[in-house]
Order: C-alpha cells, then structure tokens, then sequence
C-alpha cells in the first residue's frame, strides 16, 4: 500500500521510482514523448525489438523462405511455445496452455468442451455485468444448444448462488473490465465443484498483472487476452488452458487440422491432438503470434510477484491522490478500496466522465471512458513511473477544478477494450 | 492453350514472357534469387510494399498511437474494406464480404448459419475428399448437434447423388486441393436449390487464381483463404461471404462484439449488425490483417480474367511440355486435361514422389507434395514467367533421366496447405 495518506510522511513519487526494480523496463516500451499511458489494459505499449522482430518474420521468413519456413522456423510451435511463455503468469504448467485466434473463438471452444464433460446438465452460471462479448458466446452457443439456459448475477450478487444440480458452468471473468474487482477464483472454484459445475474463467484482465493460480485454485478451463497486460499488440490472439485432468477426454467444436493427431496425415477423420494442441483450430495468423512471442520475452526477466507488488503501489496511490486533492469536485471511487480486491485498473465515475476523460487526453494523459460515466485508469508497470502517476493526478486536478472541458456528448465508437 | 504439342510450332517461353502483360508484376514481388517458386498455391509470397507497411502498423499506428488508433486509423473497418477488395474476385458485390480468423472458423460460422436456415433438414452432403480440415469443421458441429448427418460422396461420385429432402446444405471445396479440379459452381448451386438444399464454398483455392461467380451462381455461401493466390503472408485471415438475400435473417453461432450492432453500447443482449458484418467476432490480429490489406492492392491494376489467362497458358504448357519429355520416366497426369477444368495447379503422381520434389526443391524448384505419391506445382500467374516454367521441366528431367535423388522415406510434417 503507498503510503500517501497514511500518518506517514508520504513518500515522493522520484524516491519511489528510484526504488522500483522494474524501473529500467521502461526504456525497453517505445512511449510517445508527451504521453501519460494509463490504458494499457485496453492495449499494451509497444516494445522496442518487436518491429525488428516482425520484420525479420515478414522479409526472411515469408519472403525468402517462403513455403519451407513452416519447416525451417518456430511457426509450427508458436501456439505452444508461446502457450509455455504465459503458463507462468497463470499458474500453469509447461504443456498445458496453447495460442491461437481470439478470446471469443477461444471462450466458445472451452464452454463447448466444458459442456461436453457435463452431460445431463445444461446450465451455465454467469454474470450479467461480464464483458458483454463473454454473454453473446454463450448467446451464439445456446443457437446450437437450444436446451442451454444460461443463468446470470445480477450486479453484487454472488453467483455462486446460482449454482445448482442442473449447473453445467461457472463461467467468470476474473478481474472485472469496469471496476477491476478480482473475483475469488478459489472460492468460486470450490463452490462450483461442490455443485458438480466446473468453471471457465476469462483471464483477460488478470494475466500480466495479478497472479493467477490456475492449478492450485483446481480451475478447469481458463482462456485470456494478448494484447492488454501482455503487449502483444492491436488483436493478438488470445490463449486457452484446460486443466491436465480434463484435457485429453474433451473434444472442441473448433476442430481444425493444426489441431489433429497427424495434421499432415490429412485422414479424412478428425483424431485430436493429446492435450492441450487440440484446442488449436487452422492456421495461425503468424505475424500477429510473433508480435505476441517477442513481447513475452521481457518475463524471462521478471516475475508477476514483482508487477503485481508495483501494480498495488501505483493503483494505491493513485486513488489517495485523487482522493486528497480531488474532494468535492464530483469523482466517486468505483474501484475496489481494499488493494487485495483491486487488479490493475483504478475507475471513478464522474457526470461528465466523457468530457473530462477527452480532455485528459488532450493533455496526453490517455486513459479510456466506458459509458454512462466512467473514466478508467489502467497501471502497467512495465512502462509506468511513479512520477508519471503524480503528473496525471495534476492534470485531473486541474481539468476538474478549472472546469476545463468541452461538454462534448459522448460520440467515441471504436475503443477496443 | 500453349501451343506446345500441337501443329503449330511452339512459341517460346521468351516470346510468351515478352507478350505478357502481366510480366512487370513480377517486380513487385520478392522473390528469392535462385528459386522457382510452384509454392503460390500454399502460400503466397511477398509484395515488396508489406515490410514497410508492417511497419508503419507496428511504430506508428501501434506504437505511437497507441489505443488512439482504433479511432484514428483504419484497424476497424479493415475487415470490411479487406472484403471489398476481394469482392471482384469472386464475383460478390461491395459490403458483402468480410475478413478474419481462420478459413476453418470462417467455414464453421456459416455452415452453423446456414443449418439455421433449414429447421427440419439435418444433412450436410460433401465430399470424402473435400479438404481434410473441412471435414473436421463439419465434425465438430456434428459433436454439438448429434442429429447432423454427414454424407460423403466417394472418389470420382457426383456429390449431387446424394441431395436429397432432408439435405440442409451442400458444402463443397470449388478447386480441389490435390488434383486442381474445377467443381461447377452453377450446376451443383441448382442441383442443391432443386433439393431444397443450400451450398456452402470454399473457395481456398479458387480465389486469386480463377474467376467465381458466387452471385451469379446463385451460391449461397462462401469462405476462402488469404494466404494462397491472395498472397496476405503465413496464416493470413480468411474471408466470408453471404448471399444478400440471406444475410440479415442468419445467426452465427460465434457471436462476439465487433459483430455487435453497436459494439461501444456494451449491452448484455447481443444484437447482430446489419449484413456481413455480423460474421465477425472477436478483435481482428491487426498486423496480418494489414498485411493482407496490403498484398490486395496489386488488384487495383489487374482483373482475375488476365490471371486467369495466363494461368491457363502456363498450366497447358507446363502439362505438354513434361509429357513430351517425361514420356517413360514413372509421371501420371493428376489433373484434369483439360484446361476449363483445371484451377491453378498441375499434380502428378511419381511412385518416387517424396524424393523426387526434395531433389526438386534442392534445385531451387520448390512445389510441394501430399502423401502418398504426389508432385503438386501451383502456378501464381502475378509473379512467375514462363521461362520459369521451362527452366523447372528442364529441373524435372534432369532428376528423373539421372534418378538423382535420395530414396528418402517422407518425414515431412509440417507443410501447411
């Protein structure tokens, strides 16, 4: 917990900078001069090797290898190896995690073989503020399994109370992608188990920046996002972990020939691959997976204990900076107070949360907003300084306390969050 | 037709080349120094503008714009304008063709729509050598819907034997990835329709390389490939298409939000956009996806007719010219004869075959082949001349009048179609 606010003598954010241990990663992001990037939980910052990575991929491995570059390079083994590059995040083993395609196509393939190992039951447990696109891939699958019922928490409602003998899933996001609330994957897990659900868990907004603990929470299937908290650039593919126990009796709908026993065979039956490769459809788009390979390489270096250690440091004092200096000029918390509760992402909604978040930006500090009035605050400390949390503390003060903004209606389309 | 073998004397590759119109593209492309690449067919090769359009994606758009470039740049309708650019080459009008994900979640979307659209029918009829992959895809629907039945017809069978009242769709590959044989779109359309029964197309190979009709065939769905004759890089996303009278009344079952009607509400209920758009589901892998934007923009000069043409001279000549000279030395034609059936490729079977294509590909003449026993050369009319042609017959007769190979057993694995 930062100490601002504390009896403490707050320290200065330069003091906390010189101590940080993941200080010298910021020289490995390439960030605009100018910019304050506080939405790297919408899409991470780009590191510094990766155009030259990529363009060795797109100049010596396209162009002059052309077709023997699926024999002579790692495009054949990059679902897996870079699957092996995130199981440390995530609390997995080596072998258990593959990438490939998006979080959605990769939810639908894990729901789908989660159903699969429940016959008899066909509810799926939910919540109704999960990140919409989670909802309409269960939506799209119950077009196919017209018995699906899908059953969903309203907002503060444990949906573990929802769980019963007719419960197939528990399908959850981890870190919630407004408030940042961090759901108990522990309890929730047990919980399901005590009903005979298993759960699915989206590991977007968790992977990079909390640590996750796939195996010891005794979780069933989790899949997450490549291009947030892992860098990996605009619409990286997303990765899929089933647990050990399960993965060689499930079957996925998605299933391609990458995803085969003996893809090359080309037999007109589909045998699944042992483990988790069978959770890989067609033919991975290999620029993209490379882009994602190469920002991975910077963990070889640092653990998640490390970030997530930075991560409440900055989260913590960001909100008690906000809090100290922003009094009565309209911002209310709607993150978690409690650090233990909190991922990476601070939220407070104020009634011209559009206006003001256009005017931060203006000002370089690029955060996003979701509507009605929300003004979300992502923290990765990969890249983020303590000064820099200081300096954006300023900015809000001052938009706020000059009124500064354009009181713009809310016209913003294409944020991908 | 070339002219080989008949009457006339043969023209030669020089004069074709110098008669050619297409033959200054070849500049556009980067083509290794010492290969003749027969490969176009499995993936495509370079244009010299997509390292630095990468890389323009890479530092500026992501780099420097950062989550701004989801409202700055063109990363959002790219999988829309992509389609358009494809459109032209398979006779599809503007706004009904969309890009992304993999040629197999391309196809399982609209086989899963196209079912929706026959409530009472439940029979896909295909073809037991249809690509492998696409059978797989029919596979896994069929493990979410035990009441599909899958009919294949047998080598050398009319799949149209087999349509009957309770066929909902035919799902055909036009050009057949081992032989090049052309399907007639237009009679197998009306034979389906005559049953009650819709088409579904893969047009993987077919796409770039001949001209498809889908809207005056009648057809009423298509998927097709980006990395083949479209030459998008490894693993370029795929596209679909719906027939227009269609599309607002299908659901997809990989429902996700930037298929949304209106994908920044973050509504609970999914609510499908209007037309193709809704056949996207996640966020698209920016990065291969420019690529393939970029390696589309060759078709701003050219139409499929020219390809075509020259494609057919080339596959003529290439067939003519290894029979006159390969006469005796184990090589079967395993392509149609004649040309109007006949896609991009010329196959033929050598009991040898394994062998023969690394002693090929050792020479710089780089095909592919499928087990057992065949040589596959795929032509790509953009970037490869007819002295090329000769100079790998020339390559071809060589290795077999010397037997100059290794009795190799085949381990190739990874060679991805």
């Amino acid at each position: 917990m930062s100490s601002v606010g504390s009896d403490q003598a707050p320290l200065s954010a330069t003091a906390l900078d010189v101590a940080d241990p993941l200080a010298s990663l910021r020289d490995t992001f390439s960030i605009p001069n100018g910019v304050i990037y506080l939405d790297g939980n919408s899409l991470g910052a780009l590191q510094k090797g990766i155009a030259e990575r990529i363009n060795r991929v797109v100049k010596q491995q396209w162009g002059e290898g052309l077709i023997r570059s699926w024999n002579d390079t790692d495009w054949y083994e990059m679902p897996m190896r870079v699957g092996d590059r995130i199981a440390p995040l995530i609390g997995a083993g080596a072998g258990e995690t593959v990438v490939g395609d998006s979080t959605s196509i990769s939810l639908f393939r894990v729901v789908a073989a989660g159903l699969g190992l429940q016959p008899g039951r066909n509810v799926i447990v939910t919540e109704r503020g999960n990140f919409p696109s989670d909802l309409y891939i269960l939506e799209g699958l119950q077009g196919l399994r017209p018995d699906l019922e899908i059953r969903q928490s309203a907002a503060g409602q444990d949906p573990a109370e929802l769980l019963d003998a007719r419960t197939a899933l528990l399908v959850l996001t981890q870190v919630d992608y407004k408030s940042g609330l961090i759901r108990d994957m522990k309890r929730l897990t047990d919980a399901a188990h005590s009903a005979g659900a298993l759960t699915v868990w989206d590991l977007s907004h968790s992977t990079g920046i909390i640590p996750v603990e796939l195996n010891a929470s005794g979780a069933d299937f989790a899949i997450g996002c490549g291009y947030k908290y892992l860098n990996g650039g605009p619409g990286a593919p997303s990765f899929t972990w089933v647990a050990p126990r399960h993965v060689d009796r499930v079957a996925q709908p998605l299933a391609g020939w990458l995803g085969h026993k003996d893809p090359f065979a080309f037999t007109p039956e589909y045998v699944p691959a042992p483990g988790i490769r069978r959770f890989i459809t067609g033919t991975q788009q290999v620029l993209s997976l490379a882009a994602l390979d190469e920002a991975m390489k910077i963990w070889e270096k640092i653990s998640i204990a490390q970030v997530r250690e930075k991560s409440t440091l900055q989260t913590s004092r960001f909100i008690a900076l906000v809090e100290a200096r922003c009094e009565g000029l309209g911002l209310t918390l709607a993150s978690p107070r409690e650090a233990a509760l909190r991922g990476g992402q601070v939220s407070f909604t104020h009634e011209q949360g559009y206006a003001v978040m256009q005017a931060l930006i203006a000002r370089g500090v690029i955060g996003d907003f979701r509507a009605p009035n929300l003004l979300r605050f992502g923290f990765s400390p990969l890249y983020l300084s303590f000064v820099e949390i200081d300096r954006a503390v300023d900015a809000l003060v001052e938009i706020l306390t000059t009124r500064s903004w354009d009181d713009t209606r809310y016209t913003e389309k294409r944020r991908v969050t």
